[in-house]
Formats: structure tokens, sequence, C-alpha cells
């Protein structure tokens, strides 16, 4: 570990002031040295070099602290049950994407297990249990998408019985639980058949905006950054002695994919087909959608075993 | 810049992990590259090395940055007009007193001008104005203190009108703001005189916690440390073409400056005699204390050159 601004001559700090600004580090790092459990101990101590790095690189002022304190104290406001203003922080900033980044990394073996992506601010536990080939819009908007696929091993062994989250938002950008009125939708979980397989009707990912009527959102506005995310449709899948996978399904051909996912979400393998229908083709499961063209997509789910 | 895991074979990170993550701060650091104001697109870049740097080396995991997520939460919903968690946050985290130390740096040349120290969280404005020899305490118990003292610049010239704001917690540990009435209490403001004289009755400084019914105190707890600050009396110093001072005195022979202060916020050449008077002695102005003991201090005081 090497915090310290070295280059004096570079920088204008005395070797004087540098000594200070050094000393102030290593009391704190030791005020940390009685933790009892080792990990906590770690971490704070991690975490102060790290922060005490950035306030004496940028040479941090009084003013930028007290907008700091600020910001996070309206992030802290504006966050409840249903708004989570952190997470938003933590996702634009690269951090939840590294969180994952860096777990996955015992996963390096299981080269064929698809990839993880940012849980999100949206995901809601009870959500409505439906069958195979059911549909999860509960009356949100948008255009019908029939998404099917297999679910199996890093050794090709189907999994029966994966428990499968499915969440999205509907042709507007909105979530049900941005709605007003307290309704379920856009969300359901199913699980996977005898063989593995499973099937249902969403909606076609569109882009959306993270919610940026926020401290989060001013930030992204003053640094000249969108919002949008690129399209996706998110899965969390759970099954016996395997890994928990949470992760999204992108569109290709999205322009958004281009510009920037404003959370840092796409990966290369998780940009899926999503073939358009014209109205009148005929739907897998017989469904009639009327005048109305649908989309379909295949994601093909391959879960890790657990402690890879 | 050197953010990244070097040690491969130490850290067990294979090259190709360590590029994955690397490329991901890379996009973020790239994504800040259009911020209009320079010096705003610094903060988010360094910010991002350094976060990322911290997920980085720690490891950290899904679990851990959930807690993370949950700790900023509780922190927004316990602060409000009166409690700011954030500020003691950056406090415990010694981030306050190294923000303080970064922007000293320019008064290097002023070796003479009076140290400053944390701000903390219990300032406010408007407190009531108090003549030459007036009491700050207003009702708040505590053993009566004479504090006497020259305002001057780093020339030694006498500063006239320096107007003195003086805040601190009555023998109980509490501040006005964390009484439930409303009082203002153990709080005021002067102003120098034609030589640079001031004086006030304030109260003798006793040890305190800081607020740690909080996630804060919680952390504390968690990792051994004491939540007690060093005895102290904050003043905040203004005058014109001067530099504001925002600074404590410290009272020599407390024995938490030993244990160590909650905040980091002593320095040598804060720490003050503060004589103990039996009951009887006469006091300064002359006011009758009756039978009870009281105490005096000078902190003469000196302030940096504006933009020194």
């Amino acid at each position: 570990m090497n915090n310290a601004p070295t280059d004096t001559a570079a920088t204008g700090i005395t070797p004087e002031q540098s000594r200070v600004e050094q000393d102030l580090v290593d009391t704190v790092v030791a005020s940390f040295d009685n933790t009892p459990d080792e990990r906590l101990k770690q971490l704070m101590q991690s975490l102060t070099r790290h922060l005490h790095a950035f306030i004496r690189e940028v040479r941090l002022t009084e003013t930028e602290w007290n907008k700091a304190i600020e910001f996070l104290t309206a992030a802290g406001h504006i966050t409840d049950d249903k708004r989570q203003e952190f997470i938003l922080l933590s996702d634009v900033l690269g951090a939840s994407m590294q969180t994952i980044a860096v777990n996955n990394q015992a996963y390096a073996g299981a080269a064929t297990a698809t990839e993880a992506t940012v849980f999100g601010p949206f995901f809601t536990e009870h959500a409505p249990e439906i069958p195979h080939g059911g549909d999860i819009a509960g009356g949100a908007h948008g255009q019908p998408c029939w998404v099917e696929g297999t679910v199996t091993d890093t050794d090709g062994t189907p999994v029966p019985g994966a428990r499968i989250e499915v969440w999205e938002a509907d042709d507007d950008g909105f979530y049900d639980v941005q709605y007003t009125d307290g309704r379920v939708a856009g969300r359901a979980h199913l699980f996977s058949d005898a063989d593995g397989n499973y099937a249902f009707w969403g909606l076609t990912p569109t882009p959306y905006p993270i919610p940026h009527d926020g401290p989060v959102g001013k930030m992204l506005e003053s640094v000249g950054r969108s919002p949008v995310r690129a399209s996706h449709l998110h899965f969390m899948v759970t099954a016996e002695n395997l890994r928990t996978l949470v992760t999204h399904i992108f569109v290709d051909g999205d322009p958004q994919i281009e510009i920037g996912d404003s959370v840092f979400g796409v990966k290369d393998s998780l940009i899926k087909k999503f073939d358009q229908q014209p109205a009148g083709t005929p739907t897998p499961d017989g469904r009639d959608l009327g005048n109305q063209a649908w989309a379909r997509t295949r994601f093909d789910i391959v879960l890790a075993p657990k402690d890879a």
C-alpha cells in the first residue's frame, strides 16, 4: 500500500505536510486495531486508507466536503421502502458491477456459467407464481414477448425445479413499485419443468432512465451522463446446490448499449436476439394476441456450482 | 496511479480476472470524460478509482455490499435538522480531520497561526450575542469557567471586532440541540474589543460521547472503539481579510486525550491549562459565584491571512 502522494515537487506538498497527513491516516487505521472480527478490521482499515487517499489526492476543499455531506443526506432522505438512492449511487459509480466482478472470480473455472449483472433496486419478494407459459405482465403495458430456455448446470445436466424470478419495467419505463396504486405487475416467479425447461410471456424490454429526480440524477446531469439503462429483463435463478444467479438479458440492437448503460450492467454474453413477429404470427402456445405484433427470445441459463 | 492488485501469485487473482476488473474501472472513469466542470470531473474520476480499488483490495462480498447499503440507509434515516450521522461518520473515519489537514497546507507559511480542528455537528446559526465578560451558559449546567485571550494576525497585530462563536456541551454531555425543549444554551457569540481582547464565562469542558445510538455508534461498538470525545470548547472566529478559524481548545490532563479522541480532533497546540480555582477565589470581573469552585483558561487566537 502506498497511498501517500510521493511526488512532492509536482504536487507542491511539503514533506512536513505529507507527514502530518500520513500520521493522521496511521492514527485512524490504528484505531481499528482492536476490532474483534478480523474481517471487519480489514474492511475498516482498507476503507480508511482509500478514503484518505482520495481526500489527499484531490486536496478536497471544505466546501466540497460540505457538498458531499449534503449529497449523502439528500440520498438518505429520498430513500424509503420503494426508493433506494444508495443502490442507485453504487450502480452509477460501477461499484455494484465491480462487487459482482470480484465475486465471480471464484467461478472462473466454470467458464460456461451464465454471467451475472446488477441486482438493481426494483426486486420485490412475494411476486406471484405463474405456470409454465404463464404471463408476468399483470396489466403492465408493452409488447408481448415469449421468453423460453433451459436451466442446466455447467456439465449440461438439466436442472428441474429451479426457481426463476423475473421482473421488468413497462413500456413507459416504470416498474410496478413506481406506480402509485400499489398493484403488482411485470413480475412473477415460475419453476423449470422436469427437463429444466421454462417459458413465459413477458414484455419486450424498452430503455428507461433510472429514477433521476433525486441527488444521483442531479449528479449524472452535472457530469453529462445519460440516466438511461439499456433495455433489459431481470432474472434471479435459484436451485439446490447451485450458485444463485442474478442477471439480465439485453436486447441486441438497442442503441443504448453503444451509448452506455447507466449502471455498467451490459455483458456481451447477455445480449440476446429478440425476434420481432408480425401481428397474426401463430404463438408458441396458441395464445390469441389479436392484431398485435409480438417478439420471442431464448435464454439458456447455466448455473455454476455453489462453491466453485 | 496504480490501484490494480499487482501480486497475482499472492492474491490468487488471475491476469484475466484482473483485466476484467480494470476494464470496468476504466469504463466508469471514462463515463465522466464529458463532465463540463474540470474539477468535478477530477473528483468523480478519483472517487471512482479509489472506491473500486477498495472493493478489489478487500474482495468485497455481496453480503458486505448489502450491509454497506443498509448502513448508509440507516444513517440517512436518523439524520434530520438536528442530527447529522454523515458528519459523525466522516468524523470517526478521520475524514473530517484529513480534509482540514489538506486545507491547512496552504497556511504552512503562517506557522504561528492557530491550528484548526473539526467543526462537528452541533454548531447552530443565530446564537445570542453576549458582551465582553458575558456568560454563554444560558442555563446549561457545569462548572463556571473564565475564558480569555487576544485575537491577533500572524504579525502579532491585534484584531479588533473579530466575531467569536463559542459552543459547548453541558456537564451531562449534551448540547442544547439535544435537549427536547428547544432552548438555546451553552452557545453565544461575542466580538473582540479595540485591543483584540475577548473574555467570557463558559463551562469547564467535560468528556462526552458523540451520539452513539445510531449506525455510527453501532459501528464503533463493533470495532471496540470509544465514542467519547476529549473534553473541549468549540470556537469559530471570523474577521475581515483573515482566514476563518474553526477549532476547539482541549483540557490539559483529560485522560481521554490519551485513550483517543473519537473524532481525531486533538492537536497538541490546542491543549490548554484549565486552572481550578477553589470556591471563594475572587473572579476576574468581580462576579459572585457563591460557594462554587471555578476554572480559568487563556486562549490566544492567531488568524492566518485569508489567501495564505
